[in-house]
């Protein structure tokens, strides 16, 4: 079978090929492209996908896959051959189900969709975006169609971002995630509150870049292998383990913005950095799924970024970086100011006590939607009253309610409960390492992550997406995606800044 | 016919995409790239390359284009359409003519010879790098043989660069140009020579960008469509019309270079931004060959940047941009500076009355080398002999002689000729400018660009690469490249700095 295999691999690189080609594009489209080059952009950047498509999808690829499957049973089931035939299998199936002419409507009807939501959300008016949501919802449902039988008929949707979790899953997860959350919450609703007065105010841009950069270098960002831009929303993307780069951006209101999202898209880019180069060029590089690639920008972000021992090594320098501003605050107050706990309308500015909660309703609502059982017309009532179930709040209109965020319009269902399940994997991960490293607070206080790192790169980064997300978290902690860590972690960090 | 064009353009526009998104990876990799992205950028970059060649050069194309040219005689010869179909027809033999293994095997061969190359001239050995010339010039023997019959065996290299343009022209034109400029250089040499020392020091670099930015934004560059960055060498390259950029450098140890640089690739950039907007994506965008965009970035750099009226505008601006330096120097004393004759050893680092000749005599080395009528071996001394007959000055090595430039090496036959056409076609527009426009100098020394760059737009740029160098060159002057007014403008303008 090793003909097959390297003719099967030699495509794959070629896919891969236009698949770093297309991420150098847009990473260019969102940091220094000029306007005019928008319209060639849309060209280039429609004629690679097609091609990458095309290419995977071919008959020739299912072929090989036809003739390795029945090689296969020769291989060590966990051998990166056999997880590469896999991994492949399962993307071709998910490729080629689809008609092309229904690849093509998505694609136009989510782009009208999204310009349409942008006009909609700024004019507030839920109104002129409900058709389009309406189709694009009767789109996913012909799309989940494609992939009977199943379980639920949003786990095929699921499975475009986490390969084999279940609906079923996930809502048993968040079944006991959500009750435990609202409580604590209320808890915290009755206790005094935290003062981060002192954050809300300008803090000088290029300081706050050199001090982003100063961190994610000592957390082991290669540079040798990366860069940061600024770009109008963070993200992170890797042309190959070589490349992998990170961009972040300023809010002139809130001191920590840059610094919290540096580090963010950081924990992206070091999974990225840590995948195994064996994989480059394959689909085996690159993270096992969102919420696995979302625990690791969370667990760097928050875990490490958001910790006390973190700030005790960082906040004399933040300090002495920022004199007129915080040069009367102490440690304690600064850390409760950056863990303050505010129930907010906007799922993209909510702390950790909150952001779960924002993605439950969001998963709760689009699945209703997916099966049916809510209609388009009834969204806007039914997200105001989970957030006022959920978080004691009313959003006040569309606008910072049902119409906030732009995965709906761009067709993305399925996409939320990976936030929140990136959440729990993070400090499923986080236990474990606790127990391996005993003292990692202490190096934490010391600015020293090279045993955190080089544990995440050993047990996470380097499998790159040989292994589902299920299959890696098991195989890391012994247990599948669980809240119960995640729960914990909650109740001793706010139970300790709300003395609950 | 329609269809058969309609589907042409297709594939067309597959390809131009393909090209463009080579051309941004290409840009980020010599400006941003950080050094461990290179081997995927490599890989990415063949893949995107092979697959243009292979569509281009599939037989549904040659199908297509066999079909449309029993219908190309009902067009206007002179239409976009019939110009199209001659221009790809013209690309496509060029491209199918040659069996893959070859091109794969000179992409090879001068992938060695350029890293092979770069350490002969550090370390002197020109021994060293021998053997890959001559093998280099064996593939280039090879290939124009694949393109018999022909006047001359250069012919079909020079047509790479320069379509429809023969050998035995360029002779014929240099053959002029040579003893006047010989002979020029010589009376000059006799004369009080120019003191530039005062520009030979250290520009603070910040102030250097930001006056070039200011120049070229008279001088008519849509920033909208462009930007500037900084590289190694200095380039222009247009992902469209929409999108065209430059980049700069800055030499420590000479004041004006990142401003000449920047008008350079401004002119470039002026001209891909001028090219009609109907023939994106298709073989029709772009300049029209090498000389004639040598003639843009020639004619805004030289023509422009080093005349006297231009500097009666920018020069008081200049002198308070750098006082220390310039406060004591007057427009005159600095005019003469920035022209200054000096026989060099190095093609890059000379003047308007030098320049050519060391085009004339690598033209006439490669030919030779091409024709078999010298041999490798004895080409140092070949070039070396010239360089004193030419230019008077004998190089102490082969370091500064026949190993400066990467072209050989490059496997580049046929592009250094480009360089003088590119002069001698800049002044033939100039003269045509100057009568259309008389108050040209009174404009220039006003600052105001915006008629000279209409009338280039509309004489040159629209046509994009519609037509042949010559027949461009004819249409617009009356008559096909010429060393007559490039000699007079030489004979003009140094005869009043050198009082001759």
């Amino acid at each position: 079978m090793q003909p097959q295999l390297d003719q099967l691999k030699k495509i794959l690189n070629e896919v891969a090929d236009l698949s770093a080609a297309t991420s150098v594009l847009s990473w260019d489209q969102q940091t220094y492209m000029p306007e005019g080059g928008s319209e060639d952009r849309g060209d280039a950047l429609a004629t690679l996908s097609g091609l990458a498509h095309t290419r995977f999808t071919s008959e020739e690829v299912g072929k090989l896959l036809d003739d390795l499957s029945t090689g296969i049973d020769q291989l060590n089931p966990d051998s990166d051959e056999a997880r590469l035939i896999k991994v492949t299998r399962h993307n071709y199936e998910k490729n080629t189900r689809v008609p092309s002419e229904k690849v093509a409507e998505f694609a136009r009807v989510t782009t009208v969709a999204q310009s349409v939501w942008a006009r909609a959300r700024a004019e507030n008016n839920y109104a002129l975006f409900m058709p389009h949501l309406k189709k694009i919802i009767e789109l996913r449902q012909e799309y989940a169609g494609l992939f009977t039988p199943y379980d639920h008929i949003y786990d095929p949707l699921l499975d475009d971002y986490e390969p084999g979790l279940k609906t079923a899953d996930v809502q048993a997860i968040f079944n006991v995630l959500r009750p435990q959350q609202v409580a604590l919450l209320q808890a915290i609703h009755e206790r005094p509150q935290v003062n981060d007065n002192f954050l809300r105010q300008k803090f000088d841009e290029e300081k706050q870049w050199h001090f982003g950069v100063d961190v994610i270098t000592r957390f082991g960002y290669d540079w040798k292998r990366g860069r940061q831009d600024r770009s109008a929303h963070p993200f992170t993307i890797a042309f190959g383990t070589g490349d992998v780069r990170i961009t972040t951006r300023f809010e002139p209101e809130y001191g920590g913005s840059a610094l919290f999202s540096t580090m963010h898209e950081c924990g992206h880019a070091l999974y990225e950095q840590g995948v195994n180069p064996a994989y480059r060029r394959t689909p085996l590089s690159g993270g096992a799924s969102m919420a696995i690639h979302e625990s690791q920008s969370r667990l760097w972000e928050n875990l490490v970024g958001r910790s006390l021992p973190f700030w005790k090594y960082f906040y004399p320098k933040f300090q002495r970086t920022f004199p007129e501003i915080l040069g009367n605050v102490d440690l304690m107050t600064f850390y409760k100011g950056i863990n303050k706990v505010e129930p907010s309308f906007i799922r993209t500015e909510s702390d950790e006590a909150t952001y779960n909660l924002h993605i439950m309703l969001r998963l709760e609502l689009e699945i209703a939607l997916i099966e049916g059982s809510l209609d388009v017309k009834d969204l806007p009532e039914a997200w105001n009253e989970r957030m006022h179930e959920y978080l004691g709040i009313t959003p006040p209109n569309n606008k910072v309610g049902v119409l906030q965020d732009v995965h709906w319009a761009g067709g993305m269902f399925g996409y939320f409960p990976t936030y929140a399940l990136g959440n729990l994997v993070s400090v499923q991960l986080w236990e474990c390492i606790q127990r391996d490293l005993p003292n990692l607070d202490d190096q934490l206080a010391r600015g020293e992550f090279s045993q955190l790192l080089a544990w995440l790169r050993k047990n996470v980064h380097v499998y790159g997406s040989k292994y589902e997300p299920q299959e890696l978290v098991q195989k890391i902690t012994g247990s599948r995606i669980n809240p119960q860590p995640y729960i914990r972690y909650l109740q001793t960090k706010y139970g300790e800044i709300y003395q609950l």
